[in-house]
């Protein structure tokens, strides 16, 4: 190739800049990636593979591999993130339990397996059972007495916050993208953004550990919204084994939408509202075939967690429930100093929750409590009714049960909780750990509806001749029950925070695995979805990601306005003329002088200043690729040399040098609208195909170019302008 | 308006043509509808209610009802649905019995019912209560011996074929459209084509009875497909009422999908399964928005069909289920005589099934039986084994039982059944009644499963020290249960059918009710869909499209050619150049010319012939219709007119006619593409945005039009010349 110096315009010669360039077609960070030219890239590679697979026995296996590589890398990825849940199940619930006491008898038992060694099997004196030694029993010998419960009470402080610093500092050390729940990025991943490490292997291991610090740290959040993120992680790093994926963002991407699936599925033990809530809240790009790779993920993800569940629920971690998104406060005074804040919010949460019992306990073991039904075997104080009869059947089967004094305490407890959790909750989100909001945002809801639950049952009894409970409430059957009212609440108050509809209801409905709650469930989350949407149509994900300011084109939201593409694009009429390359009359001089002198992304080509009619689009940073890479491996290539974009070299003086010639870079498909196309159809467009930027034409001529920021831009102008209506459209 | 006549060529009097003209904006039957244009118009329509709505009282009651009026069709559509399925489950239930003996104490019910009413409450006397004679009883006055026999089996033939025929004249007669399950057609449909008729009230009425009469007449078919059906008319009809809907193709559309989860739902009982089909398998345009108001229209519907169901299932209608869709057989030489036909086949079915117990129960109980486990309560030949011990309790809780006569004689039976229901359903498809494949595939697949189901479990009774044996089965647990692997293979065998997947398993497990066989159903499914795609990868519903030769551009298939726009788009090199009309140089009479000399849908319009660059494109329809408005409205349009498309009328020499505008019906954001873009990008901008045509342009020079019909050709011709390859990809 060398013989290619001296100043002759060979095209022939010059066609090995037809090879890839290298760097050419990947992204910077904090880019948006171009879902087209991602795809038809990977349709490419496919075809390279299947043209070659029948030349030897080699390549035929390699055409297998790649074939089976959507396979296999979810299920790897559901391996991983079922394991990891599992993981992350039994370290938190034995560092939960840390904070009240140990197991003599083995230290890495959690209370609940120590007891279930011990030999004591009344269901009342489970937990009582003597291998676990709570520390005032340890320190001070003796388990009851104001001196050890104060002792206790300083233990539970003592590990909350050590729990929280650790966790806070690990994070701010090594991981700062592992704090939240990562379900605004992700979603914003998902959509065609670039955010480096954000899913890599540093943040999956800190999230990891971090994660458990903060869920025993005894903080209001949830663990569901961050195994979101870190089954992301996993999918993310298993993808690194395959080409197929590795080296295309959009693929990629389905593999994390099947990953999305694949956290929900053990955060909930919901494989098929996994599925839903990746369909619904989190994907962008959803093809058919990754709903049924993300279904099989999120299924190989709950078979693993249950296989290595040691609690042995059947039914994969019932209401081992909770999650989502954080909301960072970005203007509090603590804001700046993220570990004090941490510690602070630590120290009041554990404070004011030991002494409730409500508080005190693990919340989704206070959701579990308040969704059961009392029955004969439940020991719950919120059970204690007075009876009436005397048989043990008349506990259970008695409609009318009157509220006996562990009922009431029970309501003065909870409805001290409830206040305590809103408020906690709210400041609880912004912190710089792992938290998720989904659990905290249903126990809310549940002590809520529990409470409305009793007060109701109660009414029924006093007031049994009313005609409403006359109605429903016939003798001898169970008409108000209090279990049912705290799930509807849970799944209401969840919908209202995160506005999802449909996978919402599936979730709930497979943790609770009865079809005929459905309707009380639906009912609730849409009126809680009407009356939130009264308030402001965001979730706490899009209002997440329009504080962060992250380029996300939300696909449900409806563009109503009636403006026009010539409007919307640039340069508008105060602004300089657009920046414009020609096909083939500048030198490269020239062309690093207009890339210099702007900071666009990319720059329209037409074929000649006079006619300004559109030949294709080149981006800058392939451009500044190619340019470098010709100066160092072409010779001959100097500042005068002509730059053309042209099939065939223009024709040149004889003394001029070698010409360079950047086809290769050039994007001959670039997307166009006309200057009349409604803006609506135009967002539909960006939408329905990931663009990055289209170019505006009349009757043939460029006149602009809108692109992704221009829409959301436009889209907050015209929000400003017209008040937001509450449509039931 | 009338001083618009003489010659002037003011545009002010003119613009009483920027009026809407009847008619512009209709689509013609059999033509697809444009998605874009449909959309836009929605929001047009929107956006005027809304700008009317603080104007008075009545506007506003106006954009209330206009903004609900989304919910209220649903939930019209999902009562009609739900109401319309009990009513033909009631019927058939009860015509189903008709052709064995009827009630004597009251004629109007159906064996069960009848039964009910009687004291009889052993299990076993159960079906033979004395108040319900069969036809033998009531003629010849005795029930058993070999003439009473041949009575029952001759009045069994004599109903079959009475029904069978009636439902063939009624469809023949009344509406051709009833026939079939529907699936294919209503999948076509919300792609975006127009076939008048196919969902309106005639069909629906005739496709009610006929599938009564169908289902009763034993023929093997299933009542599930043409549920859809009849659920889409509910939604086309209801859709009438609301103006947002009715005049509007595209949001129609949305009603229709959510009618066809409704469907789905009443089939089977399975509100998410329905939602999930409607998503997977028949939607085309399905915003988030439709997902949560099909969610909605299959609960209610659910609900409805729940609160009539006169049998008090709990699981709404477990396993009264079946469907699908009919593959139609162009060239027998029956299909000519569609009575004789389906006369043929029905007492060909009626004579080989009347024998067997299998074959003469209703297909949907037997599959259940074939589905449910022995327990002691069982009393089906299926569940005569042997038992070792003399407890009732050894019945259930052994794990090892030898299979008695019962099973024995069953397995036989069931070996043939499988047969005749293999051969049957293949025949039956095709038939002009109304008929659903997903019943009869389902039966085969649970026939076959359970046959391998019992071998199995005898193999595990006399070979349980085989080292596979050993390790499954515990001492004392039932480790091979028949009846699931009469599910699995159920699902299998659907799933082989239909290649639906994730919406097969949810409706399955819906059907079922139980999480934990989620896996061996998926694994089934997967492993039937693998097999399947070997052969070819369509599923019934796209061969049936295909061989229709409607104009479905299918999601699922991947184009993963290398053709370029340039070489699909019309004129090819040998064609006449493109028909194209230039903005302001035609006269009324020219542009006659062009329209009849010609048939295509559709014009570009170009700035003049020399420049050839795109200005818009005008569809055949509008244009005739314009002209035909003008020449009968407007004074001085004669032949001789100048007509034009653009903003200001040409300067026109004084005593040329009155020009005649039509830049209303110009469409001036077309789609375009460059010659040089991929087809493969074509392909998705045709599905994403479902367009029915596109303009092809070089450095802004039109060059040709891609349609939706050049689209499907060409993907019939790539397809051809490559042999189908099978991909794991």
């Amino acid at each position: 190739m060398s013989n290619g110096g001296g100043a002759s315009s060979s095209t022939h010669l010059l066609d090995f800049l037809e090879e890839p360039i290298p760097g050419v077609g990947t992204y910077d960070d904090f880019h948006t990636i171009d879902w087209v030219r991602e795809k038809c890239k990977d349709r490419e590679r496919h075809r390279k593979i299947n043209s070659k697979k029948k030349e030897s026995a080699w390549e035929f296996t390699k055409s297998l591999y790649d074939a089976w590589s959507g396979w296999l890398v979810v299920t790897l990825t559901g391996l991983a993130s079922g394991a990891l849940a599992g993981l992350i199940d039994i370290a938190a619930d034995w560092m939960n339990d840390i904070k009240e006491g140990v197991c003599l008898s083995a230290m890495w038992f959690n209370h609940e397996q120590c007891c279930w060694t011990s030999n004591e099997t009344t269901f009342a004196e489970r937990d009582k059972c003597p291998q676990w030694k709570s520390w005032a029993e340890l320190i001070l010998g003796q388990a009851e007495g104001p001196g050890s419960y104060i002792m206790n009470y300083f233990m539970y402080i003592y590990w909350a916050l050590s729990f929280a610093f650790l966790a806070v500092c690990l994070v701010k050390v090594f991981a700062p993208y592992a704090c939240g729940s990562g379900i605004p990025e992700i979603k914003t991943i998902l959509s065609g953004f670039i955010i480096r490490g954000y899913l890599g292997k540093w943040t999956l291991m800190i999230k990891t550990i971090t994660l458990v610090l903060a869920v025993a740290s005894g903080l209001s959040l949830g663990k569901e919204g961050p195994l979101v993120h870190v089954a992301c992680c996993c999918g993310n790093i298993f993808s690194y084994l395959f080409p197929k994926y590795s080296k295309n963002e959009a693929k990629k991407r389905e593999v994390l939408s099947a990953a999305s699936a694949a956290g929900v599925s053990v955060a909930f033990g919901a494989p098929i509202g996994g599925v839903l809530f990746s369909l619904e809240e989190v994907s962008y790009y959803f093809p058919l075939k990754t709903l049924w790779r993300s279904f099989f993920a999120a299924l190989v993800a709950a078979f693993v967690l249950r296989s290595i569940n040691p609690f042995g629920n059947s039914r994969l971690v019932l209401f081992y429930v909770e999650y989502h998104t954080p909301w960072r406060r970005k203007s509090t005074r603590f804001g700046k100093y993220p570990v004090l804040e941490v510690i602070l919010v630590a120290a009041i949460t554990a404070v004011v929750a030991f002494p409730n019992p409500y508080t005190r306990q693990n919340t989704s073991e206070l959701i579990k409590e308040l969704f059961t039904d009392c029955g004969p075997l439940e020991s719950s104080q919120l059970c204690q009714y007075r009876s009436q009869m005397n048989g043990s059947r008349a506990f259970t089967d008695n409609p009318n049960r009157p509220a006996g004094p562990g009922v009431y305490a029970a309501m003065w407890q909870l409805c001290l909780a409830l206040i305590f959790k809103i408020i906690m909750t709210i400041f609880t989100f912004g912190l710089k750990v792992p938290s998720g909001l989904f659990i905290p945002s249903m126990a809310i809801g549940a002590i809520a509806g529990r409470i409305v639950g009793i007060a109701v049952e109660q009414l029924a009894y006093y007031h049994h001749d009313w005609f409403l409970f006359k109605e429903w409430c016939e003798v001898g059957v169970d008409c108000i029950t209090p279990g049912l009212y705290a799930m509807v609440g849970a799944a209401a108050c969840l919908g209202g925070v995160t506005r999802m509809t449909v996978s919402l209801v599936v979730i709930v409905f497979e943790l609770t695995g009865g079809l005929e709650y459905i309707v009380p469930l639906m009912a609730a989350v849409m009126t809680s979805k009407w009356v939130g949407d009264a308030f402001g149509r965001e979730g706490i994900y899009e209002a997440h990601i329009r504080l962060n300011g992250y380029p996300f084109l939300d696909a449900k939201e409806e563009f109503t306005h009636t403006t026009l593409a010539r409007e919307v694009m640039r340069p508008r009429r105060s602004d300089p003329p657009l920046a414009v390359l020609t096909q083939d009359d500048l030198t490269v001089e020239e062309l690093q002088a207009i890339i210099n002198e702007t900071s666009y992304n990319g720059f329209p080509v037409i074929v000649s200043k006079e006619s300004q009619r559109l030949v294709g689009f080149a981006l800058r940073r392939d451009i500044t690729i190619a340019i470098e890479n010709a100066r160092r491996k072409q010779e001959g290539i100097v500042l005068n040399s002509r730059v053309y974009f042209t099939q065939h070299a223009p024709t040149l003086p004889a003394d001029s040098p070698r010409p360079l010639k950047l086809r290769s870079i050039l994007d001959m498909s670039p997307f166009t609208v006309t200057d009349h196309t409604p803006m609506e159809i135009v967002v539909d467009i960006f939408r329905k195909l990931g663009l990055r930027q289209c170019l505006v034409t009349h009757n043939g001529i460029l006149l602009g170019i809108i692109t992704k920021k221009n829409i959301l831009e436009h889209l907050e102008e015209v929000k400003q302008q017209v008040e937001p209506l509450i449509e039931g459209h």
